[in-house]
């Protein structure tokens, strides 16, 4: 297999106007078409375009709103049609730098009221927090900015935003997630899983971006440890099958997002998908499926803080039984992403 | 310190009319006074009562609507008043008899419309399943009914209902959860950890009930893998110190509770609750707190459907530093149901 | 008919400790029992028990939060038997005094946080208005704090919470709407209405307060012109036919209720309320029905501040063609109290 | 006045291919550049482009889903820049035809469960209902489908769709609300009033659509009586002057609007716009303004039906005493429809 490994190594111009970066899902032309099968070897800014960079620099002082959270990409994946499903196998996600940021904003998180939870009160204090990222020791370096505490915790690389171009010829703001995927914030989006999407327009309009050092589940403040990130990933078609809600499978799980507001509604909504999920791959009839994912789901939050909010339904495939998940496609691109790790010397 | 353990083996009577049983806090005279300190030696029924016992027992027609989650207790505590502390230490939770119970309840459940989330749609399809309940190999034998799927989950018992006597005078049904505790419904309560409960009332008039084999998070049909449970716990008091809303101590995490509607405001009851706590350890600031549990959370839904929804926060204790949770009271517990089980003979 | 109206005095004794008044729905002992159709000439204190009297009086000063909201009541129906509906008219609604009062109240109301939509952010400020409440021009005479601004409003006298004990056994806070009534906090419940309340107790155990001289529909800073209120009103039951949601009849429109959080499920019960009581009297169908209200319906919001949230759902009777509302019970109601009225001089 | 008045009777083609309609706010060509100032003589499509004309078309299956609620539009507006309100005036708003179509739509409406608030229960029948418009008496005459039932219901046309391009660079589907405005859906928009739009982008790029001849306040079922429009509108600019959330002011009242999920947010959206309004026009502090509009505002739903909520506050001008709303833009806009009306023998 390794011999015809198509590899795609369109990448961000550091030095371009970051105005013409993609900011929306849809509403953007492809940087580059791609065979599906294709492994893309590229990398992402954080969600501030690099521009905070020191514990004084200000999020909302130092960046134009309208230019947040840039996504690498789309990438137009040829034979991609609307009724089909991408997949999107993450191979490595490695922090293209040795710090990460963090910030409160102004009238942003959920522990303060926002421009759509709107109250009289005044904001939060604004401060940005600079981590050190300890690529060696896989942590996260913490220090607290008003007192002598620090903390290492543990590094988790991921992608809080992995979408396509929305249906109904909508085009979506980076920083928004929902059927089309976006800016979901689950730190289930780490390497080594694979995102199944739906593909809602031709070619499929598929950007990543949003790279987390790690996060902390429901993403409390609104922003994570915030990184430039060197990925590598595999997109690949299941031709012929939809999937309404963006789905996840790692080694052990599989997975299932529901974004929207209030917080119970994308509950219900990765649960509704995880009980059809269960029933179609398992053969049990939807009551039975129900009762099963009663007793079986583990229900993280993945954000709730932004425009939409997202949950996460996650099954243990060990309680399914043997089972073929999406046409085999996570094992094979399991697959391809050690030969290419081989190929390449890659770990 | 084996030598004075107070021990109360105060219990329910099985044979006893179902009636005369607690299915409220508060409004409840104490079945029992105990000092602080004492190991609480019990059982309690399953939420149905024991009247759901075959496939072919449906809920609703062999229980009384009024009669549901009955509680063991309430306890007094002697001493215990407004603005003090409950401690609650589970020094085992186990199974009473080999088989589970779960069913479907019409109008009730996160995939249904409800009483509260009301719609013109006709209820689901009620019905009941029997899990087996291996004590030896610690699995719940789970059998779909509709087919021939099966499963082995791991077995984890643990208390749906755990509360005391409400604020304000109120008298709440077991049904509910809130800052009283009560139905929280999260596996998080299991055999180990402490649970700390604002005192309302004199005497606390502490309860307990609805033993769950396993459930998953969010008990997405409303109803876990339910059974009758051997308990063992500890009560004791943390004077002079008020917890707002319910929290719990493992050996390896801080975990706070929050329960209402909608569930993104139970998540910013235990988030803000926990910023709060991990300030009060750490002596971060707020804001430096907000920060660090933002990067830090693991969130897992409680349940999404009972008549508040319960959110759970919780941060690793390796990430805190050297901190003294609550007066140390939770090693302390842990040390006393050590010497009660050597002195009793009991794993 | 005038020859036999029973007429009951009862009243609060305004020289009595408050804590001795009722501050729950259910868990009282009733004042006083009346035979159904007895006239009930009463009054009730405002919701700070009298002791917000000037600007200079903050209410979280000069109340103890255990004892807001104090209820006239209860009151034992006689006959009263769960599975009847309780009919209660309000004959007239009058200010006891020429002022009335408002506050802001820290982390109380729709536009700040509060202890179950919980943030990190500050209070508002505290602050207290005095309104003049003019009974000869029917005006509620607006004074701005800080600056010169006044306004003259309507009177529009109104109780905000109206209810009896609820049901399983439950204790609610006076502070608290739902299906057995409580702090609905709507304009609806005025002078020359019939509310109709499910008889959940022996007795039912009836009662009323929080008089308001107006409110806007939300009351979104969380108090209205609070004022005692002299208000007569007429009891009565309908018999073997249970109100799952409290009702309003006035001479124009039929009305129900709903109280739950989030306010879209508040709608929605409301509104399914309201599609099936179309349906039992015109006959329709209920999608028929669904359709009707859909084109027909008013819908004003009650309140967003309260503990549960109250939406109501109005449909103008003109539209029902010839229908007999809850066995003609509200015209009846009218003809009493006019009645009373001319056999004791009242307008 | 009327010498200059421009008049712009740019109108949809009805034979023209439905594809090629504009079905979002923004992402569309506009269609034709007026002058601020314009008199639009125009119509729109009913939501349906026309295609359900009987009780048995059902809209599942003559209608595509992506070609739904088909707007008017976008006219661009000289000179209108990001930062500027436009204002948008109704002269008249009058039903194209004597027939208006009403449906149940799987899936959709308040009282059912739908792709988000997504439950495990069937959809509800599908039906249409085909009303008569009465321009005669002003009436639209109700059938029941299942019964005999009928009834007059006033005729009050209004729109349910009127918006701009979003910011952000987001293009967001016809049949969703927000701060660009869009499917609001509030019976408000009727004839008589002005509509304050936030410019986010050059030209503003207005469309409307979405007519209805009436519908209750929530639209409960999802669909009011829909039909097509012959509408009257000028459009004008407030230079410099930005409007977060769309207002509406009628001769009586200034009006407020917010849209999101859950209802309360959208209500907290709506009142804290109308507390800095009223706190602009009146000078009262925010404090002041916030217990003022919390005993005067009237808060109606607009929907509970579309992919977000709207809630409507209203003030009485009357209260407001003598103050000058949006630079006065409201009566010198009645004004010139008078002028226009008189010029062209329009009542």
């Amino acid at each position: 297999m390794s011999d015809n490994i198509e590899v795609c190594t369109w990448a961000p111009d550091p030095d371009a106007d970051p105005r013409t970066f993609a900011y929306t899902f849809g509403g953007q032309s492809p940087v580059v078409s791609v065979k599906p099968g294709t492994v893309i070897d590229s990398w992402s800014f954080d969600c501030f375009g690099g521009r905070v960079q020191s514990t004084s620099d200000m999020s909302t002082s130092v960046c134009d709103p309208r230019f947040l959270n840039p996504q690498t990409g789309p990438f137009y994946i040829e034979g991609a049609e609307p009724g089909d499903t991408l997949a999107v196998h993450f191979v490595s996600i490695e922090p293209r730098n040795t710090w990460g940021v963090s910030t409160t904003v102004p009238f942003f998180g959920a522990l303060t009221s926002t421009g759509t939870t709107s109250t009289l009160q005044p904001a939060l204090l604004e401060r940005t927090w600079i981590y050190e990222l300890d690529l060696q020791d896989r942590l996260v370096r913490y220090a607290a900015a008003d007192t002598k505490f620090t903390a290492a915790l543990p590094l988790d690389p991921m992608h809080g935003t992995v979408g396509v171009a929305p249906a109904l010829g909508e085009v979506r703001s980076s920083l928004t997630p929902g059927d089309w995927g976006g800016n979901m914030d689950t730190p289930e989006m780490r390497a080594g899983v694979t995102c199944y999407l739906n593909v809602n327009v031709e070619g499929a309009l598929f950007s990543f971006g949003d790279g987390h050092a790690r996060q902390g589940e429901g993403e409390t403040c609104g922003v994570a440890v915030e990184c430039a990130m060197d990925t590598v990933l595999i997109v690949d078609l299941i031709k012929g099958q939809p999937t309404p809600w963006p789905r996840i499978e790692s080694d052990d799980y599989i997975i299932t997002t529901g974004s929207t507001k209030p917080l119970e509604d994308a509950f219900r909504i990765a649960h509704t998908q995880m009980v059809h999920w269960v029933s179609d791959l398992t053969g049990q009839s939807t009551i039975d499926s129900y009762q099963f994912v009663s007793q079986t789901a583990l229900t993280p939050v993945a954000n709730v803080v932004d425009t939409n909010y997202t949950m996460v339904a996650k099954v243990a495939k060990e309680h399914l039984g043997n089972v073929t998940v999406m046409n085999n496609m996570h094992a094979r691109m399991r697959a391809k992403a050690a030969a290419w790790r081989a190929q390449n010397g890659r770990k």
